[in-house]
């Protein structure tokens, strides 16, 4: 025992350091079976503690199993098993990182998914995220803090299974007057956000190998979904009219899921026709296969109403319908839902449980108040007027800086534009990385691409930026454009996403 | 068009009904591809509505492809694809339900999963509940206003990867001072509850057809994640030493993930012994598996303090630690933690992206500040003593009123304890069920079992039920538990779960 000494600095009470030095001089093999420790008066008096503390820390040992007093005979080291462990155990912290353990193949293609790619930013001009400096915090603090008040002690545990009545019952009324949705409150499955209702769809509906039709361009987080879930995922292109249904019935298996997102194509923004919908679902209904309608921002369009979802269109049950209000409300709230034909939503939700459990009562209820007592429409009705000025202050400020370089319009919904590089041969990827170097967000289209090849362009979002930042933004992407596509950086390597 | 009738009861705008009244005759092939439509004058007249509700209508279904309009020469239906869905579309909210998708086999297996048992009651005396009647509603309802006001935007969006720096720092700290724990901040993950983590590993780790070990009796929805996840499940029983190795080892084929309850055996109770956690991290490091340690509620102990984690015995990186905020504060919180060696946390952060984004950012927050701030050791150790006492008791109240059908002992840690039927050839299910029509809950322990046949026994709960319900409670479960095996009702069916 003589070996032991305390770290003064550690931070770590005396006991538990004496406690962890005997129990490693065991694991370590520096103590067998049988041993006799040195009494604890003897202990405490080399070591300079007290004799209780000592006798303490013998005591919770002998209670693990590391030591063994006999009474009136001492303290011995317990039977502990023989380890086979190797010699030096990498026990403190500084060793722990020693080791490391080599991921799998899997584990490594899953670590290397685009769909994590810079979460965090918020910055000017990220696509896909709300005016959160816009968001009314006040209202929604207040409907929280109702709810901890007076709230069911229910709502703090873990909820029925598929989601609370009162919140399905707001999906249903919101549904029905935005997007022509008929349905009834038991075919609702309240989820974690879009991406858990994408997961329980494949792992309800799919299994190892099955094919799914995904659009490309088109949402990474999907596809990397099904191929985590070892789906084996067919990209296919889109034309004017949405997904090119003609084109994945030449070239690719039946498939037994399509994901598609006809409102408002992510990322092109293309509507898809009305024919090409009733194709789809004349197609899902003829091969019993699935459609994944992704309604994710269809709440904001500033030209013209928007044309019911397909699930409207749906007479036969083959629709899953999928919204979220990381969009309409915020992300971080984690709340989405799946609309689905009667028979499935049991099992839907039994694999949420099983997943993650379900999703937090309290926050449905929360959310629940604030689309019952209206504040959620009127947050949409002033989110829609605020974008369109945001999107407008935009293509302005891109037409006067980056005008040169890019070719803008006005998109007509949604939360982001597109603007097409006018050198349909630079290198959109060198133009991104030197904004993005810039300081600025933005998103090459490439990175939504897998077999297609697009003209070059570059997502810009403009909801989450304030108004009096847009333009002052626009102008470093224009001087980052000009710097990089004509002040000899071609070269400089595309950034790995 | 004389067809058309609107519904006056039906709650929804009259320009809706015209609209989805066109679209129906349309679809349904009532008229057809360039069929002319009357002038929206004539139809104003006949239906009596007004013209200008008539000419947005046919604007809108213009735009939606539906109708075409000729400038002089009037309406017509568009060229819409030939349907050929059945001739009656149940676009009806009476017909929707007149189909039901018929799952399949898998769903079906999922939909029957027990994990969804009655996850909404806080009733006495349900197991796994913790005292939410002494919740500190009003610390965390302050803690989460401060975030809300003075939050960065950022906190509303998606979050890092993996959780938010401050959480993990205060999870660092709680789990080196209560469990021994000794790990970087970077090799935590923040997930939506235990349950997600469990899924996290599966998801990373193994693949289709991969031997899982989970405990017999056991966690139920482990075992029903890891089936979902198409894993070959193997039941190992627990004997006092807790999992028997032994068994598993000569029985079933060498697993890649070993499920286990070291600190307290789920739901037995059982402390695994120091040798058979060596052994265990022993076989882990020969053949290559992984030890998934469920720490699911240490830190309600009420004789000794618990033994270290056995993530701190682990020399060699083999075990993922899973803990939960479940039990030390409330269920809808949604929040665990994986602990992690460091090659596989970028996975692990990966798939959970892709499974359902990460852990909202914002509760996250409201959390590590709850922590950082001493609220959080405050709570547990309030609840140590609260839950003791409760503990206390329901060993005298059922000592009192269902002593001669129960051999009941303290539990020395945990939220439950077990009632062990004295009559060891009684029906507990026919118990338990006796007890739950009386309106008090419990759990047979059965439902933990797959291929064990343990002595009959009912789980009891005490975390949740308020002090003054407990005695009150004890007395309906004596006379039901009378009623059921004195009263020569033997024969009620057992409820299926």
């Amino acid at each position: 025992m003589s070996t032991f000494r305390f770290a003064e600095s550690s931070g770590m009470p005396i006991y538990r350091q004496l406690e962890n030095g005997i129990r490693k001089m065991i694991l370590d093999g520096n103590l067998s079976a049988g041993d006799r420790l040195p009494s604890s008066r003897q202990l405490a008096t080399d070591l300079g503690i007290s004799r209780q503390t000592v006798k303490n820390v013998f005591e919770q040992l002998t209670i693990e199993g590391f030591l063994n007093s006999r009474r009136g005979s001492g303290t011995f080291v317990g039977d502990v098993a023989v380890m086979k462990l190797p010699p030096e155990m990498p026990r403190d912290r500084r060793r722990l990182n020693g080791y490391r353990v080599q991921p799998s193949k899997h584990a490594r293609a899953i670590a290397a998914t685009k769909a994590t790619t810079r979460l965090g930013s918020v910055a000017a001009f990220r696509p896909g995220v709300p005016a959160l400096d816009m968001f009314p915090r006040k209202a929604w603090s207040a409907a929280h803090s109702r709810v901890m008040r007076s709230g069911n002690d229910i709502l703090f545990s873990y909820g029925p299974p598929g989601g609370l009545p009162e919140l399905k019952r707001a999906i249903r009324l919101h549904v029905r007057d935005h997007r022509g949705i008929r349905c009834d409150e038991d075919q609702i499955v309240v989820t974690a956000g879009a991406q858990q209702a994408f997961v329980l769809i494949a792992l309800t509906l799919i299994k190892s190998g099955s094919v799914v039709w995904c659009e490309d361009p088109g949402h990474i987080a999907v596809r990397d979904a099904m191929r985590l879930l070892c789906a084996d995922v067919k990209h296919v292109p889109v034309d004017r009219h949405g997904f090119d249904l003609e084109y994945a019935r030449q070239r690719h298996p039946r498939a037994r899921l399509i994901f598609v997102t006809p409102s408002h194509q992510h990322p092109l923004g293309i509507t898809m026709s009305l024919n090409r919908r009733l194709e789809l679902l004349d197609s899902a209904q003829q091969h019993g296969c699935w459609i994944v309608e992704d309604d994710y921002d269809s709440e904001f369009r500033y030209a013209e109403r928007a044309l019911p979802a397909m699930q409207a269109l749906d007479g036969s049950g083959h629709v899953l319908y999928v919204g979220s209000f990381s969009k309409s409300l915020f992300p971080a709230l984690r709340i989405g839902y799946l609309i689905s034909p009667p028979g499935l939503v049991d099992a839907f939700a039994a694999a949420q449980t099983l997943l993650s459990q379900n999703v937090s009562p309290l926050q449905q209820q929360v959310l629940a108040s604030f689309m019952l007592d209206g504040s959620f429409n009127a947050h949409i009705r002033n989110m829609c007027t605020l974008y369109q000025s945001r999107r407008d202050l935009l293509v302005q400020g891109l037409r006067q800086h980056a005008g040169s370089f890019l070719d803008i319009e006005p998109c007509l919904a949604g939360m982001h534009l597109i603007g097409w590089l006018r050198d349909g041969t630079a290198n959109e990827l060198v133009a991104a990385e030197a904004i993005r170097s810039a300081g600025i967000d933005c998103l090459p289209l490439s990175i939504y691409c897998v077999e297609q090849v697009l003209r070059p362009g570059i997502l810009f979002g403009f909801a989450c930026v304030p108004d009096s930042e847009i333009n002052a933004a626009t102008r470093v992407v224009g001087a980052a454009m000009a710097d990089a596509l004509h002040g000899g950086r071609h070269n400089v390597p595309p950034r790995q996403h």
